[in-house]
């Protein structure tokens, strides 16, 4: 009996350091999918440089602002943005209801996979499918229609659902902010109402604090009840310079930290970096066509050649997707 | 000394006491600048709900959004907006630079307290004003004249700082939805620019919670660094039916309690009550001439009429504040 108490003493010690063991692991890793190479080093000293507390570089907790780029940045781009893939599907769902649309462009080229005709009607085509597909519900209906859009729909190569072709490094680097006193954002180019169904989920970053591209809406009476109806009308695009100018509209601070992956991000990162104190500028470059994409200065979706020449003088830290991160996506749910 | 040592026991026992009854006698009382009147009791009694797990009307803490009106609603709008105010010292101020200004319409009216001579310019000379008040200095130079203003500027009537005519029991309102889990944002028809500087310091709401009206800006090269210019001209008017507007562009979820003070709040309201669940909305009513001011139906500056019908044939909450506020402001600094 003795020895018996003796050996389950012994092991419960061993499961007990073994868990303690665990437990210092996990917080001495917080980025597990990312390999000890350039970037990983250069997030890690920023966090602790910000984070200690009577040093130069200390920034208090309300002054942690992360934003974040979302296509290409957070999830896969390539070969069309996911919001583009949602038209084409919602063009279909809906072509029954009006036939006019088999003769007529550019529902006809969306219908018949013809992008180069959709691409001749330029921005009015774009502007017509984006009224067709994103406008005439209300704010909640449309929120239920992208919901429904994603439980089910498939990304072509990787045959997984969009919201798991999110990058587990992102995700770790996420989490690993917000342990640090980080308020983590979205600031992308793609529909605000597009991304708030799911980022809270996905991302853990709630609505409000996902910044986007967005159509106009109006207070309104429908089917008898006072709601928020989607107008055909751009309201404003979040992209570009348009970042800078949505971070401060939305959040009112600048951020401290910034990380995209395209052109499109290149004045988010300039303004982030033109503030007062210690600031890190992410670029995440697509350079593994196994594991997902390789593309950069010619690729007509998410087009990274300015500001990666930028990020080369300014030494900002550039992610070279094949080397530097262990895994890419989330295991398969 | 065993007796001292007794009576230093016991002493010890009746100040521990002592501070666990303060200290339940606060949590008892987190609104003690209200009177125990209808407007408290709804208010206790909604929190009371939504907080309760494992009852029907619990809410779970993200969605527990809370939105405020600020002028008439947190802090003082007669006997003009502050901002007006705010508009007026800075012609006066920036006039020795603008000859022109002492013959020309509407900054002559302003200059001569002329309010006729002004109003007759109508929409077109408020704009200007705007633009000669607001814009043509980066966002960061912007705030920096706002708290300038503040730090010395004082109401006419009170002779004490405008972010000190903030009322106390809205204040103590505050901290208690905080307290239980609830984001508190402002959602206000003045200038969001304006509210920012100082809204987290008086009221516990950082800049990213303040949604409000606002003007263009544009990211470009400013004294040699990029930067965000502000342009003289309106992006967004954050009243009236713009306030679910702006509520969904900003926070992107329906609050489930809101509070205003005039016509300008009526659809928030509206919109807050439509959604599933418990809400809760609330009017202030000025009705004290004598702490503050007296004002509803007939007032240009903050007319309660159309929502003051709709919130007594609702049953929405009303706020006599001379009968249910006990104080109407914090002491002074």
């Amino acid at each position: 009996m003795s020895k018996l108490k003796h050996g389950l003493r012994g092991l419960c010690v061993f499961v007990f350091f073994a868990m303690v063991s665990m437990a210092l692991h996990a917080q001495a890793d917080p980025l597990p999918s990312w390999n000890d190479t350039t970037p990983r080093k250069a997030i890690t000293a920023f966090v602790q440089r910000v984070t200690a507390e009577n040093t130069p570089d200390f920034v208090p907790v309300d002054q942690r602002i992360a934003t974040f780029d979302n296509d290409g940045t957070l999830w896969v781009e390539q070969p069309m943005y996911t919001q583009l893939a949602f038209v084409i599907a919602r063009v279909k769902d809906l072509a029954p209801k009006h036939p006019a649309w088999k003769t007529t462009q550019p529902f006809k080229g969306v219908l018949e996979g013809d992008i180069k005709a959709v691409a001749a009607t330029g921005e009015k085509g774009l502007i017509e499918l984006m009224a067709a597909t994103h406008a005439g519900v209300t704010v909640e209906q449309f929120q239920k229609i992208v919901a429904d859009w994603l439980a089910t729909a498939q990304h072509p190569k990787f045959k997984r659902s969009y919201t798991e072709c999110v990058y587990q490094p992102m995700l770790e680097l996420l989490a690993y902010l917000r342990a640090n006193g980080f308020k983590t954002y979205i600031v992308s180019g793609g529909g605000v109402e597009f991304m708030r169904p799911w980022t809270e989920k996905i991302y853990g970053i709630p609505p409000e604090q996902v910044v986007g591209s967005s159509i106009k809406t109006k207070f309104e009476m429908v089917d008898g009840k006072l709601d928020l109806m989607r107008l055909p009308d751009i309201n404003f695009i979040d992209d570009g310079p348009g970042k800078p100018v949505g971070i401060n509209q939305f959040i009112g601070r600048r951020p401290i930290a910034a990380f995209g992956n395209s052109d499109g991000d290149q004045q988010m990162l300039e303004w982030t970096a033109e503030g007062d104190g210690l600031r890190f500028m992410l670029l995440v470059h697509h350079t593994d066509a196994v594991r997902e994409y390789a593309y950069d200065r010619k690729s007509s979706v998410g087009r990274l050649d300015k500001a990666l020449d930028e990020a080369n003088a300014k030494r900002w830290t550039v992610v070279d997707m094949k080397n530097d991160w262990k895994t890419i996506f989330p295991p398969a749910q």
